[in-house]
């Protein structure tokens, strides 16, 4: 990984991101690239000397505390593509209440992330309740026939609800990816 | 099955039930014991004589119109087995308003039993917002992953609330045993 | 679903849609409801009787004849949903020629949906291809292990190209939904 | 996990239970709640300044000494729960004479708990030997096709007997969840 | 079919064996060879003109009536292949007390085969109660989870009981070629 | 396992067999019960201190190296379930011919165990070979599909001989406790 | 399928080859193609009108009768795309004398096709005896865990012969397009 | 292991490779057998003192560096069982430019080997742009759904292009053993 990021630095590249990075390669990294950004949660490493402006929003709702290193890959990943981020984080449908709260931040947004794992009914709720595109994130957090993700993802994917689509189990980069997309275009950028 | 049925009646069997009873089982069965009940929907026949004083009150939410026949037959065996029922069917976690007209009935109830096949996050939602015992049935209806219930069972299994149990896909029979059970013992009944 | 539509018209409702409508059902509801729509390949019945101005545009591209009747499903809700729709059929990844004749319509449009069984990859090699939000939906064409759908899922979940998320099996409605959501927001509607 | 218990107590909360809290987790929290409750094989910590009354009787029953942290979990959670607490081993269906012997205390129960893994067969056992609801746990002890619980959660899902409901595979705080509800309602407990 | 069983005649061949034959097949083989021998329940078509003196004892048991089809089978084609055959059915695992009635038969046997299928846990409690060899025949019988059979063979598997091997899914003749042998042997004949 | 052996051992139990038992396991054993008889490769300990006469043959036969363990189990629980024993490794089915040398002990055996993974062919052929019962048990070694064991469980459980039954995954106790009562009964031994 | 086979031959094409052909399109295509050939057991319409030179030979061998319609079309699919042919049909691994009597024909082929359902073992085996190419092709034939093809996908790909790769299951069309390029390549034709 | 090959040299065996082989394992092998040759990243051991003159060329092409173990597996292989080798690395679908720079390569040779995890469209793009057999090794890299290598399985056996056969998971030595016996072949070596 060192090799990679410091060849394309040295061609020139102005953007670099390296995803599930451990605690070794992040080390190795820091050493040869001082000035390179990191966040441990959520295994990122990252250089972005000229991004673009962001625009639009994206709001990055779960469930539980474990699904927070895949809410932070998100996070991190939207705002390097581009686009504005807010979380909201323990809003379970096992109480409807905390989700009343989080209202407001996912009818605003041009794009919601919804991470979830045991929880994963959160995606129908949610995509219940706002107009604009949900990107569901089955997370593989949980035990017994959680363990993997395998029921989040079956249970996202049936979704009675309109308007959700859904990634790869613990793939917050690619939710990254699709999310900052739609909203930087519905923001009217390119 | 006739053989089965006459059979038990000729030893003097005073409650008799068949479970997914097809048009055919049905009609021959009606042939030879007119005065047996029966309900289409729910594929079900029954004989009921002497039939315990119902106790207690089971309450059977179901999301959509294609797990109506589930509905029936946990309604049905749940008033053969001793116990009130009622039913709220079209509650889907994609319209909570539905739900929060439902919400009386759920929560005075002595045990609620929620069917639901797409929309499996329901039993979670459900699950949130009652104090008594939840039986979750997992539908086989819908298409694409739903296909077969195993979707629904997972979620199900999975649910993040507390007080909620699964039984076998489509096994609204199972479901009524336990639910009957609980619902009785709770009211006083043995 | 002849008593839901008839009902639902009455009550004044001014768009209905119904979906995986067989021929016996279709041929009801046309004897209930003469001015109603019908696209028989795609299974669909409606009513649009006020529906927005459309805005955006959405590419939905295929490999195979055997996708077609769920690219109709994508192409007929889109447009009921409010964006523009073109059709790119044929275009397998074996033959990457075809590929490049459909590129400029790729391309323009706002969303691309991918619809694809056995030539699953075709998501990918898109989603490498154009710069807006890529929708992959799976169909259950196909033999062997190609059966029911299940490989051309895994095989679009774990697409490396950026930018795809996925809607369930055979949902060429759930695409519409959110492919017309991404193309109307990125045209400035809501 | 301190952050949060700490930050619970500090809001006033009288009732905590934290499940399946590693060794270390264990440690970290006595360090800083020196007066939290703890069961090292059912890995859960507690604290219950304000518990009710108990009410009703739960039976938990398992098969091997293998199953014996989920019998634990049960156990504990029932009794924080408000239920009384009766646990009988080693009961596996291999040998019925010492299903025998743990006959009444199974039938006196207001809820039996079956606590297998490879013995799982015990659920059904049990279900056609008592007239209270049956919960079952499955749990992921065993080899081969017995590994992670999947075996055992299907036999307990297509018993026979009437009665029996399930939870996720290791579930002990689920099930004691709505065992402890139904015990304490059959007590008449609210 | 009927190709192979009059070729097979015409060389010669004294004993046939046709297996999972549908009622056009019958009817066919009945036309090309009158004195052939059938059971329909069973789906076998068979002629034996030279068969060997039967040694040895099977007891075939089952838990319910649809299982009927996999009991005949094992029962027809382990009289064929020169063993005698006793059969138990009705004796499911939530009565018990049926179970004890038939446990002469099972503990006289010199090799047991149990077919069972929702009710798979008599292949565990069977294996406790005897001690000569048990061959346990999953069936397909049931709905979902135990539809197709997998949910019996995994639970036939893992029994915790001594003595037990498991044949395919409705596989009753091979359930017979090996309890056959074990029996015949334990006769002392070869 | 320290305290159930050493208590079995108090109550008067003259045989005792351990499976499944790692180093520490064993040392553990080796230091509380010297006299203790072990196994390192089956990971089997035991105590016959009253074994029956051996009566009967099982021969053992294996594809490859690394199903050696799984061998070492079968053999040593046959021996001291009472039947005598041969083993005959190293004989797979891409190499015909060192079959064709292993197949006198074969053919003499009055029960033969086949151990396989990823060359669970070699139940098929064996079962072709031999006139007595093939007891087949699945091996978890290899990689890619045939990771678990799962490819060669389903392999033995189709394959087209006669007299071919099978048991778990590794399960080399189960295997002995079958094999063992066929070869004994088949002597004439009970 | 009648449109396509017109407009191609409208077009000039010269070779035209139509898989999985049921009864339905076969005959609407002959009507509107009379001089179209046709293999009503391999489901395949053709037509050849300016075919390569045959170079290199294929050999088919399958174990059962069930396994014709995949052995027919590898061998129809080979012709037309340029190698010779040879069928070696029933030979199964339970019974290896007939192995040996196809064995020449094995060994002197330049590329071997394998088309096995419940006796996959086969490719393993021939494998074991040939030094040419072998490609294996599962078939779904079979009940039970066989049922489908993906018991003998697994061991076909477990296989642990040199040499042997796998086609998806009942896929003799894809098996004959590598098949005859790998054999008319060995014969130096291009 | 150690055993095994000293065993094989002191009886003559002039090539020996050992696949899977661990870091002890080399080091154990290379002081029992100092002029054994190594490579660390494919795990290969092996002696290679009379080989034959390479003939024919094997092109090995990979999507991304997490499949390259395997790519050096398929090339070291390749060379011992006599064929030349090209390997292509990092030519992913989503960017097809640098498959277009490796088309020569491909092109020219008489088998391809694709090597590929997340990115297993790959098989079914180069399919269609080569004319010589295609071999498909799926690799067990990657995350959520691609874990294990199940979803490039299933994505490589369902290809549309012609020509492409599939080995185990992870099998780099089965897919040389079957790309230099063709490869040999079409060079006119045997």
């Amino acid at each position: 990984v060192v090799e990679i990021v410091t060849g394309l630095l040295d061609r020139g590249r102005e953007t670099i991101l390296v995803t599930r990075a451990g605690p070794e390669v992040r080390e190795a990294v820091r050493v040869a690239v001082p000035d390179i950004e990191e966040d441990a949660q959520a295994r990122l490493l990252w250089i972005a000397r000229d991004q673009a402006q962001p625009a639009g929003t994206v709001t990055v709702v779960s469930a539980g505390t474990s699904d927070g290193p895949v809410v932070r890959e998100v996070a991190v990943c939207t705002r390097l593509f581009g686009a504005h981020v807010r979380v909201q984080e323990d809003v379970g449908v096992a109480g409807l209440h905390r989700l009343a709260l989080a209202l407001p931040n996912l009818q605003e947004a041009d794009c919601v992330v919804v991470v979830a794992g045991q929880d994963a009914a959160l995606a129908s709720v949610v995509g219940g309740l706002v107009a604009s595109p949900v990107i569901a994130v089955p997370t593989s957090t949980g035990y017994g026939v959680a363990a993997g993700g395998i029921s989040a993802l079956l249970s996202m994917l049936t979704s009675c609800a309109a308007g959700v689509a859904v990634v790869n189990i613990d793939d917050g980069f690619g939710a990254a990816t699709i999310a900052a997309r739609i909203a930087r275009a519905a923001a009217g950028a390119t």
